[in-house]
């Protein structure tokens, strides 16, 4: 079981490799690749895989985009396009899916404000169908929204006010866009991972206790997230195995240590320095400087590529008129 | 019926007032006043009462405090408790009650966002109730809140949303905090109001279809408003009649078409006025110019009063700390 | 002297052209229109014109489009392009002009908010330009922007925030964005007026006491305005004289009124309506509800005029590129 | 000259004493302390003290606070107290001190918004003396207020913007607030630095390449910081010494490699570290999770202390009140 704190299938599969020799037993891994992006699907196929990777099952997408955080528009129309393709792929959402869009996270933080800003993004439009009493429409497909806060703001568990608004609105699809940990800091707001799975319980940059997923909402869930915070402890990690290793060639006493530190293994060694860290830093997060602005981009990325996959009339064209 | 637009119960009496000699029947009134306040409640007893004022049965309180608009510290902390005593008086919170409040209401429009703002202001403390697994606690109560948006930014009618979350939560208690309209601009931002009926469908400045009351939720509702706006044509058919009545004894003409205008009878002026203008003005609402800074005075102002009625521990010394 | 409050030269003209024949005196007019939109140039000419419209010596060029409040976006587009034309057609911006944007009003005050929010649209250069020691460059011209805020806030006269900064940077140009009062409601967001007379004390939503002008400050100031208000007075009066009209015909009575209105003149009205109203509604502005989202859409418009103005390489192609 | 990152003197004066023994050369040091808090006052006498601290002559006042982070609201009034009594021990403020307050950095930046948040807290007066044409008040001083923004933002340097206003408004002193950077986590947040030299080019967490110091500006300035992030740098660099600390004495290799380190020295490495850091990492920050909620907190502090410190009419029975 991998110990090491990512919400990215795609890092505990990396994880597993680099103990491991070979492919992640009951686990499927495809790879696709534009000029600026990579897509890898890795579908995690039974239990064997499930407890491999430390995730359910299900098929879990993701985007890697190096050069995202520059401000380029046309690759961000690009990612937006392949956002819903990937979505669309997933062969959930028809023409008339009724979907629930949630953004999870709490808007006051600002690495956590993911989900609530893709929200104000998307276009919603299940009350014109209440309210001219239609079940289809030619251009746009039934879509609602909702931010429901963090527990720490409602005194609610997320899950629950989910529960309450799916059993009375009868979405097919719940979509929820949430903020993720990475391991490693050039993942943050360079890679979108997308997977039917839903979320589960204690993934995500807060802590969730109920699970938004099929076996809890009875609708299937499809989740979106991105990176925006690497945490404190595994940067430190993850930077000694760095220094050490350029140290290891320089000095006789450099390659000692880095094998008597090889042998200490990764999880002991996690636990190490998360020993010596916690009383002086506690709750600390590593984030980008200008995390703010790229938050903002993100949210338009995803906002349209939520936009093209679920309304059949509406394409790049149109894509960033509907955006605020 | 009254067709003249308010959600003031004391605005429906002072129109029938104006109409009729003597008290509104199947309707008890009683006053209180202090130097800076006056507090009337107005009891709709029976369907008679329910008819003439055009409101459910129950109780409404209005406090009246024609100098709050000015920014005298020690008067929103009397108001403050005022407030906390006329809800505790309603003999509805006891010490263990679970409330949830909700904020209705659309942050993004000012006039609107009193409800969302207040949220943001009360102490929510049912998590913790939660994490050590308390039924009570010596200090405080229990209690959610949430802001469900607006259907036009959430496709969900919020009558549906803060059911679900009844269902799902079972507070004992729930208060709605929503912004209002007033026929007289004097009233807004001066004028409280809170009543045991709860909110019923299209009362508020948006438009609710469904009502969020003791009927549709299943536990007791507590409504506070606020006027935060008039609507236009209210506006100018008050001050019309100022106009002209103030021309009235000027000229002969003047009396003779005050008195043409007289016949013609408040309804049908108020609908003639709102033809002529419609065309030109449609959606418009008149408010302070200053409403941004009103909104949040009385956020704190409310949010300290329920924070003093709901936890039993808390008073006026410790009240603004609790408001961020 | 016209004593109506407005700050659109347009509307000063119609109130010259109500009471008298002809043109204005010392006033040139020109007049081009599109399907969807009229653009009208008032050149005053002379102090005659100065004096007849209230207004300086200069070109005030009114871009009306009634259909602007709905969420077209090509037309928004359209009225991009249109802003940039009309501020190239005025002769002052050339390739390696240094132009300081300056936002004029209140950020907490929804309909003052205009000046900032278009400062936080524009493309700001001036850093790189220092950065690497350029005086011009292929693409891009020469950008700074600041929003000073009001007097209220920073206890600090905007103009000599603005003319401490043009004495130390040095631009070539000030173009000044603020809110404006208009006497018609109709006008509120679907009129944009440039003007080369800068601004004048007294214009504006707000209260300047200094000008923002050649005069002032040394360079030539452009100044844009959309109208976002309509004061309570001008409201009512307008409404008075809809409905008197209406009632004109219906009745004798009506008739004689009317006839005795008008006997008493459009000042005297106003100043009667003002006296009546202002114990009752101190400060009230009349706005439409949806200001928030009004505002938004126009700063877009103006954001994306300027940077297709000033911009030499920036087209429509890449202009929503550049909004935030 | 010390090359680790830190804006805080007393930082310096403890990298000096962890090289070398007894006080730095040059410098006067004073303690003093309370049940909460340590204020510690560092004294840079001549050059030889600049030189050993590389900072500039005068007096750097540092309140550390552990306990600050918590929301204990009579802590926090103490240290508001405290920061008055602090600024007016420097003997600049005198009761009818005319005073330019200063909020640098950038408001998108959450943790870079310090300066901003104070500026919206304070209590603005200097337009009532203008509009009351009065030179001195019972109760309150003349104080101004301006965030002027990040050169990003406005493309034009804070250092200019400022320069211009104090040339136009004549400030007796000017107060700059801005965020700063710690070498040591747990100061951030619980760390106040005030100092009367002013801020020189380099320091905050931005890049200020213009002083605002006595010798720019021409008044004296007093800077009020507080450190709301460490740089990853330097965090890493701290955690290794403690990891390899904890090793030393665990095995024989450990105590070699640690010696091995040593002997680099502490420029040497914290540079080892960046370079290998820095192309996986540019522009990291570290900083509490919930830094929105602790900015917040700290610039109510701050403005209530420079609230008491500049009207001497407040005291902290008001001082609450005077905060939005």
């Amino acid at each position: 079981m991998i110990q090491i704190r990512t919400d990215l299938a795609i890092e505990n599969r990396e994880i597993y490799k680099e103990k491991n020799d070979g492919e992640v037993p009951g686990v499927e891994v495809e790879e696709d690749s534009g000029d600026n992006y990579t897509v890898t699907r890795v579908k995690i196929l039974d239990e064997i895989g499930e407890k491999h990777l430390g995730k359910s099952k299900g098929i879990y997408i993701t985007i890697d985009v190096p050069k995202l955080k520059n401000t380029d528009e046309d690759l961000k129309d690009e990612i937006s396009q392949l956002v819903a393709k990937e979505i669309k792929g997933m062969d959930i959402v028809k023409q008339n899916t009724k979907t629930l869009i949630v953004g999870l996270g709490n808007w006051n933080v600002t690495p956590d404000a993911l989900g609530p800003k893709v929200v104000e993004r998307v276009l919603v439009t299940r009350q014109f169908f209440i309210a001219y009493n239609k079940e289809e429409d030619e251009t746009v497909a039934n879509v609602a929204a909702i931010s429901p806060g963090v527990m720490g703001l409602t005194g609610i568990e997320t899950g629950e006010i989910i529960k309450g608004i799916v059993e009375k609105t009868k979405p097919d699809l719940v979509i929820a866009i949430d903020a993720l940990a990475s391991r490693k800091m050039e993942r943050v707001s360079t890679t979108i991972q997308i997977s039917d799975t839903g979320i589960n319980p204690g993934s995500g940059i807060g802590n969730k206790r109920i699970g938004l997923n099929n076996n809890y909402l009875g609708v299937p869930v499809i989740a979106v997230g991105v990176p925006t915070v690497v945490d404190a402890v595994t940067m430190v990690n993850d930077t000694m195995d760095l220094i050490i290793g350029s140290m290891k060639n320089v000095s006789k006493v450099g390659t000692e240590f880095y094998s008597t530190l090889e042998q200490v293994g990764n999880e002991e060694k996690y636990h190490l320095i998360k020993e010596v860290l916690e009383p002086f830093m506690p709750n600390v997060v590593v984030t980008p400087k200008e995390i703010d602005s790229i938050i903002d981009d993100l949210s338009i990325i995803i906002g349209n590529g939520l936009n093209m996959a679920l309304h059949h009339g509406i394409d790049l064209k149109d894509v960033n008129r509907y955006i605020r």
